[in-house]
């Protein structure tokens, strides 16, 4: 087997469908030319195959065996110490190594990044890093924003959340070819003086910060609604808002349901009407997504949603080949470092001027 | 005019509908048998009226005039402290000496807040009041789950969310009839040691709370499917909840609307289907819903829906006369008091047998 930079490795045992769909996915993926490595049981994996696609073996798609497995329940930092086989440590590690371009995982999130700040080398000057998926915009077709940190770190100083903000605006300045993207915080009111204490200083720091165009708060009613092309949360709030949205989705799907086995009537009407409707809010579709990505670390790791099917699956490993591709992911990082630089340079000019204005006697 | 205690006191300026649609609302409740008071600008709640309902006199239904109003982009402590005839400020006011039974407000929530905690006692003991909210659950028809804090306090220490937890248990008690409500704390995970450092804390406190029935964390996804009875967060996650709910129910709305207008079919199918999917999505409609509750003060104060319309004000108004009726809010508050009281001496009786442990030798 040949093992090139373009290879995607894949967690074959993590997520709420693992591995039957994952593998799957993989297989889709492997078969729309991807070449694909997939990280987990042997066994359990080769069955899955041979019953799947008898002939995967004439695909660009090859197994790594590991004997453990971590657990969506395991506590992330001791499992990822604990379980030096598991598919995510080894797939952490050949991306480590170079081995592939970039690492796939539906699984325990909060061990994925642990492995990857384990692993993998941190971007000069970043802190923390974070997690960053790109969302629905509902004003234009195919648009969208991109939302950070969603469960990277949890709990943030200002100055955290204002790397996310020139980390996310590298990302969307490389991946959507912006040149002055849009950045928001999300808060709960867009007046400057609304915010928890570490928005509003937050608020003050992006205020100040040249390289970025900083547009205010936004509100968590307004995100979908195109006011900004960045939208920066710390991870636990970012957790909160993608998995209420994911919520209210569910919850209208399901009343809709109710509402359908209530009444003969609506069962034709919406009958009628189902496809339309599933193709009306496809755009809030995770499957058709991909995954969030780690920005900050530096090289490619994509946290796919746990409950990922095979076609979420397909669609993250996709992902991962497009940012692996053409050095992307490295293009996006070497904006991260010059503008932490910048932002550096920025401040001690400040801090130089501030200092000049105080030897001058009023 | 006679005032009594079953009188509701309505800011007319408050809101983004008004003054038109508020006093609309207010008189649709004080045609439904509720006594009402206006508080705002007499010539302009003078003028709806005339126009709304020509024999308004003939109603339980008076106007205050206040010379001033205090707008939602004002920043709520100054704006209340200089705005002394302000409709907010008056309302509070009267509230405060009795005069009404209840106060109802959809302006600037930050200034009722702010307002409500200068001139209105807390319960005993009560650090922060939160602002609470019945939402709906979908597992069962008309079931609902209370939302708190949304916005009453932003920054959050753990024993903020435990009193939290323990005036949304009294406040479910009392006003749905239930024994041993299941409270909840929302968090980015449902193990244990998932959350902030403040939710974390604040889960061991909850575990150790004896008189609560606490069900452990429910991560924002679920919360509309029936796990708790209680759902507890801080000031500004709470805000990141309930409007990334109302922004996504928006979107799925425009979802739909864009759909309807790329295709003739769609069209006829979703013309069809509009009424059923209007009923499906009518329990997250918060037009039916009234408004929220500040828990931890002496007097009820409902803080409605920014963009309440007529008959979203006329179900607060209903809310607040229900709430003060039976002296329901005082039951809640005395709950309130002597759980916080029972806690306090259950945490000395804790500390005294640890300290009796601590003697014996082991």
């Amino acid at each position: 087997m040949s093992m090139k930079k373009q290879t995607i490795a894949v967690d074959a045992m993590g997520g709420d469908h693992a591995p039957e769909l994952i593998v799957r996915g993989a297989v889709d993926a492997a078969s729309a030319g991807i070449s694909v490595l997939l990280f987990g049981s042997e066994e359990k994996i080769t069955v899955i195959l041979d019953r799947y696609r008898s002939d995967w073996r004439s695909l660009s798609l090859s197994i790594v065996h590991c004997s453990q497995s971590i657990g969506m329940a395991d506590q992330p930092g001791r499992a990822v110490l604990k379980y030096k086989d598991s598919s995510i440590v080894q797939g952490m590690e050949f991306l480590k190594k170079g081995m592939v371009g970039a690492f796939v995982s539906a699984g325990n999130s909060g061990a994925i990044l642990a492995a990857a700040l384990f692993q993998i080398n941190r971007v000069d000057r970043v802190i923390r890093p974070a997690i960053a998926t790109f969302l629905p915009s509902v004003v234009k077709e195919n648009s969208s924003f991109l939302a950070l940190d969603l469960g990277g770190t949890v709990d943030c100083r200002p100055e955290h959340l204002q790397q996310f903000a020139l980390m996310g605006h590298a990302y969307v300045a490389v991946m959507q070819e912006m040149k002055s993207p849009r950045v928001a915080l999300l808060s709960n009111g867009h007046e400057p003086y609304k915010g928890s204490a570490a928005v509003k200083t937050a608020y003050d720091l992006l205020r100040k910060t040249a390289s970025l165009n900083f547009v205010g708060n936004v509100e968590a009613r307004d995100i979908f609604f195109g006011h900004a092309d960045v939208i920066v949360c710390d991870g636990f709030v970012g957790n909160i808002m993608l998995k209420t949205a994911q919520g209210t989705v569910k919850a209208i799907k399901q009343l809709l349901a109710n509402s359908v086995q209530s009444s003969f009537f609506s069962r034709i009407t919406l009958g009628f009407a189902a496809s339309t409707i599933k193709k009306a809010v496809q755009p809030l579709d995770y499957t058709k997504k991909g995954g969030a990505l780690i920005l900050g670390i530096k090289k490619p790791v994509i946290v796919a949603h746990g409950s990922s099917n095979q076609e979420a699956m397909f669609h993250a490993i996709m992902q991962a080949h497009r940012i692996a591709h053409d050095s992307l992911f490295d293009r996006v990082n070497q904006e991260i470092a010059a503008l932490l630089l910048a932002d550096l340079a920025g401040d001690q000019s400040t801090s130089k001027s501030k200092v000049e204005r105080e030897m001058v006697p009023d």
